[in-house]
């Protein structure tokens, strides 16, 4: 049991914090003071009592952590940290403001904060990542908190690392739920029905602590609980108020995401009086108590040894890049893998085969997988590979983008793109991967086209420090390149030229191959051709592409086994936007595509030798 | 009780439905038909005794619906409704083949496929909305069965359905898990825990009943005991084998996904002593008792009233467009509104308050929002306008790429797109939603620059037969066009324009204002651009904007709030790539944003009117 004066010491740091949220919203005049007044008192018990951090070094890699997956409250979380010691309080007064890094919703400009939030649904798969990493990577016992609101359990991806947490057996995770009963623009489909709450999060492996969220005691008592919980995650679900603590404004709809205007002034000096700053002594913060290895990290991240292919057997590049991971399983220790059960056809599997303690499976629940690895990629000690088909990383497109806020270095894996995956069909071929993944900030996005060049994929991108996308291959391409070619990030290879070339053709994986053997059919006619290479979609090797086509006849044909938009051909032709005089014509996949032989597909749909072949002759008649 | 009789029938149906799933996926040399096998009773059962369809007319808007939600099973969906007289059993051999809709995932190319499925967890979605359109807008008696697999149960879209479907009480929907233990690469996270399935489902809101999935008497009284569950949907959780009732494969890892091979002629012939088929008399499909009214379609789609502005006060696009649905709501019987608990943000509460029995409330659960409206804008009744932050519609990508494999015609709305929403920061920022809807065959995206244009839109949107996408801004925009003014889809706006011109600008939303108060400035010393509003930005007015950068000394720049790729400069610049001789320059968003006043944002990032100006004088030194 704590004693009264820790009770008292808390409740009254609660208002602190209310106020806090109020005074910044207000200063800001925008942002969500009613949110965070539900979570006062949760958020000043974990801040003043439980968690074991600090405040001058948040990124201590042996500190529990905070994901506060309702990221709209972020003034009172902003307010906790300077109360803790981590900023000066007057700093919360530049909330939102263009030049302060306490912006509307929580990113890691923040050194205390370790993953954006503010997409709802996230945070738990973003914690449920750091707690995985701490159980079974750093084997550490620091505990990993998150706070949800009540309206984003609407969100599966809530439930999906629910039963992720549950099935690993995540103990030193403890869910908050802040059960608030309103959301934005009515109340919650579950209000305050706590029963069901209780129900929904046991039935999914969690031990459930109903408590009344705005009672300090018992939360205290569920966090001592949850620290004692075995082989479970533990979820707090608080009962609490929406706008708590603020008169006549708690419990009423229409508050959300508005500051208190002309109510503030009144509330904050009630608040004041039971905050009594003048007498308030604030808690120590709880020691870290946890240790946590350091991380062995190579200098320089290689394949534990080159590409090794004879060149006379064909290799699909997913199953090269299999290799190549297992090859940097070998030489690196921070290499994670993770698969949605999908690992014999991405050929993670050849790296859970070597590494099993290293890999994760997360089964068939993408946006989960993602969340998780973003979170054990955190603090920067874990290098984290995704894996799955790549049309089914759309599904968690909203976390990519989150991630890219939060600065993320994970390397996601899109296997069977294309219409080359043949008979499946178009559910499982990724016709929009690269217009999705090119708007990620920074990202780099190869496209390999052998298993020469996806072994070197796959090194450059463990060192990259960055996000990137590797787009991979169902069917076996021709071996290209020398296993000691030398690749870099947005350098293109030219791979058939002669002085006689009178097109360059830009392409990648299927197309690339497809334009070598356009190139055959065409000599037969005696016109040559250059072929790139393009290796990285983006960034995209503009010089290269440049100087080819302007040796080529300023004509140009980029070809690309994808939509029309958003992927190579624009990108290509973005990058010579201000190139005059160049022909430019360009073959994608124009329409939903179906079931059939990949051959047959690459024909209907317009992007198999012939028609390079007829695409060149065409421009050639075009400009002579 | 079943007669023993039917029973048998349905046993041996059961078999016949694993022959020529075997048959089929030999013929293809791929497929599932393991995966087939474990649901060969529950598939003989819906189909011969159960489901009330007609399979001369399998779209009769009265019948029962079924959803394949693990559409690699297609095999025996496909020989049930050949076996049941849609089509020719022959047929089924030409599964997987290009000249053949019988693809290797359904889609609706068949006339008995209402949506596309082979991306896991979306079937119930789907099926939800099929349902919620039977019991609320249909007001009729139908019910609606969806198969899900197992390992799709990871999937939070799964548990989103559950949610939504407990919510509206929906009786009328019947979902059969299809537990047969093993996944692709291993066997699934609960394998056969039949109990936590239970509890799972129970907790969700729905009733559940475990049956042996091999054993026809408990599924014939399950589907029995479901169609009298009065108030929540049903759940039957159907112990199976993978492979079940082939020798020697039944219940063992490593035969998902593939032909049986040697196998198939051994099992095959096992199998036909069971269906006796000289003997077997098909079982006649339950006749349609449900009855549904037609649905009065407008001929014409257009707003009850036109747009109605004095020119004077500044509207919202979002705002705008909530006046229009709510118009469209009056003059038109089919429309229906969904919303993910931003309707007060997106301002569907307009229409949510004149027409609430037409609005859907999907709380914050946004592939499952996308999902029911597909399934309820299927069988071309009901127009869908789905609505959130366009930030989150990304969160249901995969919904919207599987929409459209499903040809579906439902209408896309994103609100507080780009930076120009200011303060909350980029978590609730899309800088990406048209790279990724521009890739969608067929889509049109809207993104209008004023209410009256944004008016026109939606009546356009709701017009049009296929996908939509309506971007629409957070800040208050001046009315550029007259009330009367007549807008088409591809057709862009000249909206400032002078024989002296010296530079075209193209933009949208809050880019043309900022370029309208760039010719302002630049008037001031002498110089003349000619601004277009592209109005639609796929498809994109190619014509317009080349014969005025043509008028306009050749120089073209484009300006979005958008990310630099994949939005309305790639779609320009390769509208114009055949072009030769234009000088073309291209603001966007280059870089995670941060949080702060639109205007500091937008000058931050460089798209404001100054941005605008320093661009043109560059454009114009390059090229005198």
């Amino acid at each position: 049991m704590a004693t009264e004066n820790t009770v008292t010491t808390l409740e009254r740091m609660a208002n602190l914090l209310r106020i806090r949220s109020i005074e910044s919203t207000q200063a800001a005049n925008s942002g969500h003071p009613t949110s965070c007044a539900s979570m006062a008192e949760i958020t000043s018990t974990l801040f003043f009592n439980v968690m074991r951090y600090d405040p001058q070094n948040p990124k201590n890699p042996a500190a529990d952590r905070f994901v506060l997956s309702k990221g709209h409250c972020a003034p009172i979380l902003y307010a906790a940290w300077a109360e803790a010691g981590a900023f000066p309080v007057a700093d919360l007064n530049s909330l939102r403001k263009i030049d302060s890094d306490l912006e509307g919703h929580p990113t890691p400009r923040l050194n205390f904060i370790d993953v954006a939030t503010g997409s709802l649904g996230q945070g738990i798969g973003f914690a449920a990542g750091m707690a995985y990493a701490g159980k079974y990577l750093d084997k550490s016992d620091y505990r990993v908190y998150c706070v949800m609101g009540d309206g984003e359990c609407s969100e599966g991806s809530v439930w999906e690392a629910f039963w992720f947490s549950s099935f690993y057996k995540l103990n030193n995770l403890c869910g908050i739920i802040d059960v608030n009963r309103l959301g934005q623009s009515e109340a919650t489909p579950l209000q305050h029905e706590m029963e069901t709450y209780r129900k929904r999060v046991d039935a999914f492996g969690w031990h459930a602590i109903i408590v009344d969220g705005q009672n300090v005691t018992e939360l205290l008592d569920a966090f001592k609980e949850a620290s004692t919980i075995k082989d479970k995650p533990t979820c707090i679900l608080a009962k609490t108020l929406k706008g708590a603590g603020l008169k006549g404004i708690e419990n009423e709809l229409d508050w959300h995401g508005k500051p208190l205007g002309d109510k503030a002034a009144g509330i904050i000096a009630d608040l004041k009086k039971l905050v009594n700053e003048e007498t308030l002594i604030r808690p120590e913060i709880a020691k870290i108590t946890a240790k946590v290895a350091e991380i062995k990290k190579s200098k320089e991240i290689k394949l534990s040894s080159p590409p090794n292919y004879d060149g006379k057997k064909e290799i699909a590049t997913r199953l090269a890049h299999g290799t190549a991971l297992e090859k940097l399983g070998k030489s690196c220790e921070h290499i994670i893998a993770l698969d949605g059960d999908t690992k014999n056809s991405t050929y993670s599997i050849k790296f859970h085969d070597s590494f099993p303690k290293r890999f994760v499976e997360c089964y068939i629940a993408e946006q989960n997988m993602v969340a998780v690895a973003i979170g054990i990629a955190t603090r920067q000690r874990y290098t984290c590979f995704v894996h799955t088909f790549a049309a089914f990383l759309m599904r968690a497109a909203d976390q990519i983008r989150m991630g890219a806020i939060s600065f993320t270095q994970v390397k996601y894996v899109g296997s069977h793109a294309g219409i080359s995956i043949g008979e499946d069909g178009p559910s499982q071929m990724a016709l929009e991967d690269f217009a999705f993944f090119r708007t990620v900030p920074n990202i780099v996005c190869f496209y390999p086209s052998d298993a020469v060049s996806a072994e070197r994929a796959v090194e450059l991108a463990a060192s990259y420090e960055g996000a990137v996308y590797i787009r991979t291959s169902r069917p076996n391409f021709p071996i290209i390149y020398k296993n000691d070619e030398v690749f870099h990030i947005g350098q293109a290879k030219i791979v058939v030229e002669s002085s006689a070339d009178c097109c360059t053709v830009v392409a990648a994986g299927v197309t690339l191959h497809e334009a070598v053997k356009a190139s055959e059919i065409l000599k037969k006619t005696g016109k040559a051709i250059r072929i790139i290479d393009i290796f990285t979609v983006k960034p995209i090797d503009r010089d290269t592409i440049r100087k080819s086509v302007n040796a080529t006849h300023d004509r140009l044909l980029i070809v690309e086994d994808h939509y029309l938009e958003g992927g190579l051909g624009e990108a290509v032709m973005a990058a010579l936007a201000d190139q005059p005089n160049i022909t430019i014509a360009h073959l994608a996949v124009r329409e939903v595509a179906r079931s059939g032989k990949s051959a047959e597909l690459l024909d209907k749909y317009g992007i198999d030798a012939q028609h390079i072949v007829n695409a060149i002759e065409q421009l050639i008649e075009n400009k002579t």
